[in-house]
This record gives C-alpha cells, structure tokens and sequence, in this order.
C-alpha cells in the first residue's frame, strides 16, 4: 500500500522562456542558443526571506516532475516523490521546492527535439553540444526568474549530483547547501566507454538517419532501447540482479533452446528497453550522454582542490556501497578535495544492495540524513 | 622484441569429419546434428603410451589456431602463443598439445555458417542451439580419433574454462588434471544480461534480416561491432581503463562538441569493433553466447558437490583479482566444491589490473604455476 499523506497532490508543468534574440545565451562551447524554453514544476511556497528554496536537479533520462501527480487517474507519482510532500525530507509545508528539466532534454526543456526557430523544423543534430555548466547557466536563469535569493540546498543524484557540484563551485554566495549524491566530479574511462557504446548502439539503427529521424517519422527505437538496455546493467549490482532473478526461466521449466526469453533477467531488461523508448529521444540520449562524459572538474579548474577553493556551501555527499557506476572512492575524492579546503562536509556511503539506482529507492538512512542535513541548515540560516 | 625461440613454427589447421548420416550426433536439446566437421591443430608429439597430450579449449572468440604462424608472412602467431612451444608452459618437446574450434563456431568447426547438407543453404538460425557439454563430447570425437587415451591435462579461460569444467566431470577416467581460469560452474544474472544485450544489438541491426543474411550477401556488421565494443568492456577492468586511456583525448587538446571521437577510450573502443566484425560470425555469436548462459552445473548435477562426487582429475583453479565478469568469488564455489569431495585442488588468484582478459596475456605466475602443475602431474603418471 502506498502511502499518499504528505502528497504534494495535483501539480502542473510550468514553462518560462529567456533568451530571445538577440540576447541568446552562450554556451561554453562559445555557440550561442535562443529561445530557451525551460520546463519546471514547484511546490510549497517561497517565504519572505526568499531563502527557503531547494533545487532538485535530475540524472540523465528524469525531468521536471519531481513529486506529486498530472492528474486524477495518474498511475504514478513523480521520480523522487517519496521525497517531496508535507512531513517529507524535503518537507513543503517549511521549503519551496523547484525541479527543472535539464538543457538538451527531452521533456520540455529547449533540446534537440525542439524546433529550432530559424529552420522550423526540430533542431535534430545541429542543436549545439551543452555541458553540465551550461545546464546550471540554465537553471540559474529559472531561479533568479522565481525570486529565489539563496538555495537552501541543492540535491540530485548521478549527474544531478555533477549539477550540484557546478553550482556550488559557480555560484559560492547563492548556494548555502549541497546534496551531490552517486556522483564523481568526472567520469571514469570505464564510464566513458559505457556512454560511448550506447551511442554507437544508436547511430546503428537505420532508423536513426543521420539523427534526421524526427523528419521522417521515425523512430530509432530499437538502438535506443539497446542502449538503454546495457546502461540499466550498469545502474543495478551484481547482487541485486542475483536476488532479484538469479538463473530463473522465464515462464518454462527446461531451456527453450533457441532464441527466445530464456531467462528472468532477458525479459525484465527488454521490459525496461520497451518503456524507455516510449518516453525518451534516441538524440537527447546522445546530447546527455555527452555532456556527462565532458563534466571534469579537474580539467576546468586544474585540480580538485582548486575546484572547491571558493565554495561557501556546506556539502553531504552519499554514496552507496553497491554502486559500481559511480563507486564511493569518487565521493571520497569530492570530500577529501573539500576537506583540503577546510570545508563543512559530512559523507556518508548507504549500505545497499540496489546498485548505482539506490539514490531513486526508498531508503531510511537516505531519507533520515537528508531531511536533518537540511532541517539544520535551514535552522542555522533562520536564526542568523 | 618478441622472443620466438620456442615457437612451434609454421603449422596448419588439420578437419575431420564424423557423425555422417545416419549416425548424426545427439546434443542435448533432443536434436540430431551430422555430418559434424571438427577443425583442429596439433603441436608436439603424441608419446607411445598416448598420455601426453594437453587439450586446449577456447573461450568465446577463439579458434583452434592457438600457436605458431599459418605463414611465413603471418604477422600475428596464434591466440596464446606464449604458452605452447619448446621451453614453453606447455613444452611441445614433451607434451603433444591439441586445440579445436567449437561446436557452433565460425572457424572451420560446424556451425550456423556452415552449409547445411539438406538445404545446401548456409544452416543460419536452423542450427540446432548446443551447449557447452555438446561442444565437449565433439572433443571426444577428436580425442578418440587422434589416439589419444588420457589426457594428461585439459585447460581453458572463461568459456574454456566450463569446457574444462564439463570435461572433468564427464570423462573422469580420461582427465588426468583441468585447469580451469576465469570461470564460473555457472554464469551470473549480470552475465546473462551482458549477452542478452549483445544479442539485441545485433538483433537490432537491419542487415540481420532474421538470421539469413548470409543469403543476402551482407553482414550486421554494425549491431556485432556494438555487441563487442560492449562486451569488450566487461574484459577490461576499470583500473586498467584508467591506466591506459583515462581521460585522453585523442588527437585533439580541447573538446570537439561534436559526436565525433573525443576520448582516446572511444576510439580503441572503435577499432575492437572494426577488427571483431572482419573474424567474427553474428549468428555465431548468437549461439555461444546461449551456450555460455545455458551452462550450469548446479542445475545440471542438483548440486556443485554432486558434480564433482567422481571426478579424478587434479585440478588448478586460476583466477584474476581485477576480473568482474568471473570474479574469484565464481572459482572459490568451484575449489569448495572439490575440496568438500576430497579432491586434489589448488587455487590462486593472480594479482592482476587486466580484468578477464589477463588469462590471454603474459603473466610470470599464471605461466610458472601452469608449467609446475602440469609437470609435476606427467612426472606423477610417468614414474607410475
């Protein structure tokens, strides 16, 4: 049984567009970009003091919608709802809570599916390439549009969690706390290679036409959803696959000996392949997957250190012990380089079985951490 | 420099052909197959009393090409070269060493490539699915027809590994020692799901038409080269992507903010595509992977101690610490197994950053240890 109490209830995407030409934005590959149209929702209230506003930022394939329900017979909540609500971590009844979809997605933020203005037709390959920067460049625009003087916190998983490093590293005086969460301040080779596979399993589908699908009528859905397919092995853990389907047959009690479902784990991965390709676009799984790869502290600022030397937030940084995607020797280095700069970092690594997934997963620990990590902040911030 | 003293020189893979109608071969599923052609090589000579011979199996791509050059312009010697020669782990001055393609393979052994007599067809997805046992009892095929009475020792990686595994438990008079490497009695659910998705990749290739393209003239050229590069991924360790591409770009000092290649781990990535597409089948691929997901011991014999109640070979179990697709937790169920039934085992994990694929290199301790064990066991039946 779920527990509804504490819902944010009905709520509604909200769109809000800035740079209209000529004031188009500049991306950090020194293109520029405009309209840009970005997709939000919120809930509970900003107070007076504009300062109780936490900022949900989202991994690759999430959006806006956060929390709560587009409708009356809405099977399921938003991705993280089990956070946000009243007497939740991210309580609305005391904080004012904003979710944006990303730059270059896929669900009503400006991306390659949007129609680019000067050809009215989508934008398909020649959207420009955006980076993790220029995502938070995005999002600061949103915040300073809601009013939103200081962010309580900032908090997102994966590569939400590269987000919430950028903007603590970007804007020192706005953001008073960070919640970066599965991440690492740059991926690995391994990770690399992952994104790069998936990309390539893409660009194989003939259905995906030079990235021109979209002018045809086409989708490439079964490259997407390979690529989708071999990703999800990489946010779950040997242990929870084991647990969850070990050797099981799918619905027979010898091997069909031949090319058929054999096995659990076969249909449950082209399950989660089928549903992906009906809510996500095969060319945005490239521009995300590339701004991913490019995030790298290190490049940007010459070392980790030098990264954070400026940075006023104070940081919880989780991770979790079953991840092998973002492993937590990539969180200890975020807060070995914070704690070089005698910054307020708590850290703690979950013990979970659920993989690099577990931050979308109830967890008592998570839950418990976060909403006194922030319930403290607040408090100190209030009574200043 | 590469040292060739020891090599086993020029050599020539060697056919026979057996289970002529109406004497086809029952493989596991209940089908029939025949005539089964087997490819073969031989290093060394097989002594008077038909006890020195090594059998060497391959694992997924390999072939029976495992020493020595097939000309004098051969640029690269067979797939584990280092190991078969005079002077080498397996000393082809004393031992008579035999490597065969498998069942289902694409190198010279019946497969889904090979022509099917009935049709005169290529047998395409009409191959019957076999499995590791049926691969194994070919072998014996072989080994009977070569003269071979017992075979002083039996020894593979990965996919090898299992065959050596079978082997044992199969033929237990036959089997004077196994070393099985990088192995598992069963594959994990991770390691269904890795298949699974290679298989979908090339599924997802419009140029596998269902399996007949060979009837076509053309290749899925693309969907095997991503399940490749994919599976080429789960061989390496993290580490030992850190260690030899990191983050390097290749050829370029800024990002290109383009899909082109970015990374120097893309473009090895690319290249493992590239060279697996021109030596490698798709369906082939198709069926030993099914053969590998298929394997399991536990299944098949109830339990690992019921498997191993009446083997008599000694066993050397290898495994590689940086190996995650057959971790040493895989070899250890195998060790304990034997070790419950009082068998003769030994058991080391090798320091190791290659991941799975440090069976295929150069290693002083995989070497050392095999030529000891293999040496003392000759020495043992020889002084009987």
């Amino acid at each position: 049984m779920i527990d509804n109490s504490g819902s944010v209830g009905i709520v509604e995407t909200k769109y809000f567009t800035f740079a209209e030409s000529p004031n188009e934005m500049e991306l950090e590959s020194g293109e520029r970009l405009g309209p840009i149209t970005i997709a939000y929702e919120t809930y509970g209230q900003l107070n007076d003091r504009a300062n109780n506003a936490i900022l949900i930022v989202h991994a690759l394939s999430g959006d806006a919608h956060v929390a709560g329900y587009h409708s009356e017979n809405d099977k399921k909540p938003g991705w993280w709802d089990f956070m946000i609500g009243s007497g939740r971590p991210f309580d609305t009844d005391r904080y004012f809570v904003v979710c944006s979809n990303v730059l270059g997605g896929c669900k009503g933020t400006t991306g390659p599916t949007s129609i680019n203005p000067q050809t009215r037709k989508p934008y398909n390959l020649n959207f420009p390439v955006v980076t993790i920067g220029d995502m938070v460049k995005v999002q600061k625009h949103l915040i300073d549009q809601l009013g939103i003087k200081k962010l309580l916190t900032i908090v997102g998983g994966s590569m939400g969690g590269m987000q919430v490093l950028e903007w603590a590293i970007e804007y020192p005086d706005i953001v008073a706390s960070a919640i970066p969460i599965a991440t690492a301040c740059r991926l690995s080779a391994q990770g690399i290679a992952f994104d790069e596979v998936g990309r390539q399993a893409i660009y194989a589908d003939g259905n995906w036409k030079n990235g021109v699908y979209l002018n045809h009528g086409v989708i490439p859905a079964q490259g997407l959803a390979v690529a989708r397919m071999f990703a999800h092995i990489t946010y779950l853990s040997e242990e929870s696959m084991h647990n969850k389907f070990g050797r099981r047959l799918r619905e027979k009690e010898r091997y069909g000996y031949d090319f058929s479902t054999d096995f659990e784990v076969e249909s449950y991965l082209h399950y989660q392949g089928e549903i992906f390709i009906k809510r996500f676009d095969a060319n945005t799984y490239l521009y995300i997957t590339k701004a991913i790869d490019y995030f790298d502290l290190y490049r940007d600022y010459g070392s980790l250190e030098n990264a954070f030397k400026n940075v006023n937030a104070k940081f919880l940084v989780i991770s979790f012990s079953s991840d092998w995607l973002f492993p937590t020797s990539q969180s200890k280095e975020i807060v070995k380089a914070l704690k070089i700069n005698r910054k307020h970092v708590t850290f703690c690594e979950i013990p979970s079985s659920y993989g690099h997934d577990a931050f979308l997963l109830r967890n008592d620990d998570m839950e418990n951490m976060i909403a006194n990590f922030v319930s403290h902040v607040y408090q100190e911030m209030e009574s200043r």
